[in-house]
C-alpha cells in the first residue's frame, strides 16, 4: 500500500448560501484546495464527490461529472458516492483506496450539499432518505424522532440527564464561536438549549444540527508526490468503514451504533493507536446525543459514561481530548454530503497549526467520525502530523 | 496491482416488477451471483451498490447500507456510487480498483433500479438529474430531446439515416428475443420501428430504451481467491473512466462522446487490445443513436460509418463483433443503476459459454461500455475468458 497525505484543503463558509448553487460552492472549495497546496488542476487525477440528496433538493444527480465540469476538469474519472450523512467521509475513503492502492497519484475528495433551494418540510424528507423509507419514514418518522428515542433509550439505561444532552450543544457552539467558517458562530448556555422550543422529546431545537448549505475538499496524494508538494502533509494512517442495518428496530441495542465501533477499531487497529492517544476528534453531532454516543462507541470513555463526563469538560477545547473544534455539524452546520470532508479539512488544519483561535494544542493524532442516517453507515479515519 | 476476476453473477428478469421492491430486487440478483459461485455470504469483504436515482424514485437513499442489511451482510463496508445511467460500470470499477489495489480478497458489484413507482412522467423527470438541471432540464429539455439533438446533427454530418438506427432496434429486439431476462423479448421489424409514435424527432418509441425495474450482481475476486473458487473465471483486462461536460452545448462536437473514446482507449490500452481484438461488447444503447456513437467512438468503425456499418450487419450476433448480444438497453431493459452490471454479466455468460440460445461463438475477448446521461460519464471495461 502506499502513504497518503492530504496536502491540500478548501472550504466554504458553511450556511444559507442564497447567492450560490451546488456546482458555485463545490468549485469554491475545490479551487481553494488546489490554490492551498499551490498545484495545477491538469495535476489531478481523478474525483470522488459526496453529496447526499441532490436528486431530491435541487434536481440534480450527476454530481461527479457535474463537479468535474464546474472545476474544468473533464476528462478525468469523476464519480459520486453517497452514504448518506457519511457520503463526504465515504469520498475521502474511497479517494484514499484509489491512492494508497496504487491507481492515482493525486485526487480531490470533495463533499457539498444545497439545502435550502427547498422549503424545510422537504428538506426534511429528503433528508428521510438516510433512514428505512419501507419501515420508518413512511410511519412518519423523521431523523429528530428516531434520536429522540436513542436518547430517551440512553437516559433510561445509563441515566443520561437533558442537562448533559445540552452541554454537548454549549461545548460546540463555543468552539464554533472561534470558527469564522462556522454557521453559527456564536455560544449558547445550558439554559438556552433547555428552554429552546421542543423538536422531538427530549431533543429541543438547540440540540439539532442545522439545513445548511456548503462544500469541503481535500487533495490526496501519495508519498513521493505528496513531499514534492507539501511542506507539512497530514498522513492518513488509518481508514474504516461498517454498515448496520437501515432501520432502528432491527438493531440489538439502539444505544450503540455498531458501525461506529467496526469502523473505529478498524481505522485504529490499521494506525496502531488506541483511543487514549488520539489528541482531537470530529465526531458526527447531527443531535447532541449522537456525540455521546460517539464518544461511547469510539472507546473514548465506557458505554453509558459519555454524558457524566461531557459534564466534565473532558472534551472541551485543550482538555483531554478536543472533540469538534470546528464546531461540529452542530454549530460549525451540516451539508450533508460535505460534513464527512469538512471533518478532514478541520483536523488538517490543526495537525498543520493552522486552526487559529480555536487551535488544539500538541496535536499529533487526530480522528474524523462520520455517520449516515441513524448509524447504518459509518466511516472513520485516523491522520497524524509528518514532516516533508 | 492484483488481477481480478469475475468468479460470480446474478440478475433479475428486468420489466415492470409491481410486486417486488428495490431491496427485493437487489437481494434476488446478489443471492443468484453468491450461489452462482457457492460462497458463503461472510466471505463478501465489502459491495459497492450503483443506483442513480433512488431518492426520486423510491424516496430512499443510502443504498450502500440498504443492500448490506437486505442480503444480510452487515457490518462489511458498503457503498452507492452514482455516476447517472452509468451507476453501475462506476460499482463495477470502484470494485476492480478496491480488489486490484490489494484492499480486500472478495467484493461483491451491484446495480439497481425502481423505476415503476412513480408515474411515468416523475421517472422522466428524475432522469432529467442525469442532465444538466440548470441549463438543459430547467429549460424543457428530456433526454429524448437531447439525443434526437444529436440524431439530428449525425443525420446532418454524415448522412446517417432514420432506417439506419432503426436498424440497431431491429437487431437489439432480435438479440433480446434470445433473452429470457429481457423485458421486451420479441422482433421488432424496420417498419414497425419507423411506424412507431414519435417522442422527439427523428426518435420515434422504438428507438428508445424502456422505464424498467430490476438488479444485477457480479462477485469479483483476487486471482488467489478467483482460482480457488471458480472454475471459469472471467479476468478483467482492463478499466476505463472518463468524464465530459453535462451539458451538451458545452461540447466542442455532439457527435462524438468524447468520454466513450477516453474511457474506451484507457480500457484497451490497459488490456493490450485495440478495437479490433474485440469479439462482442455490450455497449449504451439508451436511444439508437447512442449505440450508433458508441461503435464509432470506441473504434469498431470510422467516425460516420456506423449508420452504414449498422445496416450492413456488421455488428449483428455472430458477425464481426457481436455488438448487445443481451438485446441491450433497448430490449432487455433499462433499470438505470443496474444496466452497467447486467453488461458485465452478459459477457461473463459469454465468455464461460453459457448464454444459450444468443450464445457468441468463439469469443476470447469482450467489451462493456456504460454512458452517463448523455456522455458526461462513461465506464469502459475489457474481459477475457481464462481457465482456472
Amino acid at each position: 500500500m502506499e502513504k497518503v497525505a492530504i496536502i491540500g484543503i478548501g472550504q466554504t463558509k458553511f450556511g444559507e448560501h442564497w447567492k450560490y448553487s451546488l456546482r458555485d460552492l463545490m468549485a469554491e472549495a475545490g479551487k481553494k484546495a488546489v490554490d492551498d497546496c499551490g498545484i495545477a488542476g491538469k495535476e489531478i487525477q481523478a474525483i470522488y464527490g459526496g453529496t447526499m440528496s441532490a436528486g431530491r433538493m435541487i434536481g440534480q444527480e450527476h454530481i461527479g461529472a457535474l463537479i468535474a465540469d464546474a472545476m474544468g476538469l473533464t476528462p478525468i474519472p469523476s464519480t459520486r458516492v453517497e452514504n448518506a450523512c457519511a457520503s463526504g467521509g465515504t469520498a475521502l475513503r474511497e479517494a484514499y483506496l484509489a491512492v494508497s492502492g496504487g491507481h492515482y497519484d493525486m485526487v480531490v475528495a470533495g463533499g457539498v450539499e444545497k439545502m435550502t433551494d427547498v422549503y424545510t418540510d422537504q428538506a426534511s424528507l429528503a433528508l428521510g432518505g438516510a433512514a428505512d423509507q419501507e419501515w420508518e419514514v413512511f410511519f412518519g418518522a423523521t431523523f429528530p424522532s428516531l434520536y429522540a428515542l436513542i436518547a430517551k433509550r440512553h437516559m433510561y439505561e445509563y441515566g443520561t440527564t437533558e442537562e448533559q444532552l445540552a452541554r454537548v450543544a454549549v461545548k460546540n457552539h463555543h468552539n464554533g464561536a472561534l470558527n469564522p467558517l462556522a454557521q453559527f458562530p456564536f455560544e449558547v448556555s445550558i439554559e438556552q438549549v433547555m428552554e429552546s422550543p421542543k423538536v422531538a422529546e427530549p431533543l429541543k431545537l438547540l440540540d439539532c444540527s442545522p439545513i445548511t448549505d456548503g462544500a469541503a475538499a481535500v487533495i490526496l496524494a501519495n508519498e513521493e508526490t505528496a513531499k514534492k508538494i507539501a511542506d507539512t502533509p497530514v498522513w492518513i494512517n488509518g481508514s474504516g468503514q461498517a454498515s448496520d442495518t437501515l432501520a432502528l428496530h432491527d438493531r440489538t441495542n439502539i444505544c450503540t451504533l455498531n458501525a461506529s465501533v467496526v469502523a473505529g477499531k478498524k481505522a485504529m487497529k490499521q494506525a496502531g493507536v488506541t483511543p487514549k492517544q488520539i489528541d482531537l476528534a470530529e465526531v458526527h453531532d447531527c443531535f447532541t446525543i449522537a456525540e455521546i454516543c460517539a464518544i461511547e462507541d469510539l472507546g473514548f470513555v465506557k458505554k453509558g459514561e459519555g454524558g457524566k463526563s461531557m459534564e466534565d469538560g473532558m472534551f472541551d477545547l485543550n482538555s483531554s481530548i478536543s472533540i469538534n473544534p470546528s464546531g461540529g455539524l452542530k454549530a460549525c452546520g451540516h451539508p450533508v454530503g460535505a460534513t464527512g470532508v469538512k471533518q478532514a479539512v478541520e483536523i488538517a488544519e490543526h495537525l498543520r497549526g493552522e486552526a487559529g483561535k480555536r487551535q488544539v494544542e500538541n496535536v499529533e493524532i487526530a480522528l474524523t467520525h462520520n455517520v449516515g442516517g441513524s448509524g447504518a453507515s459509518c466511516v472513520v479515519h485516523v491522520f497524524s502530523r509528518g514532516g516533508n
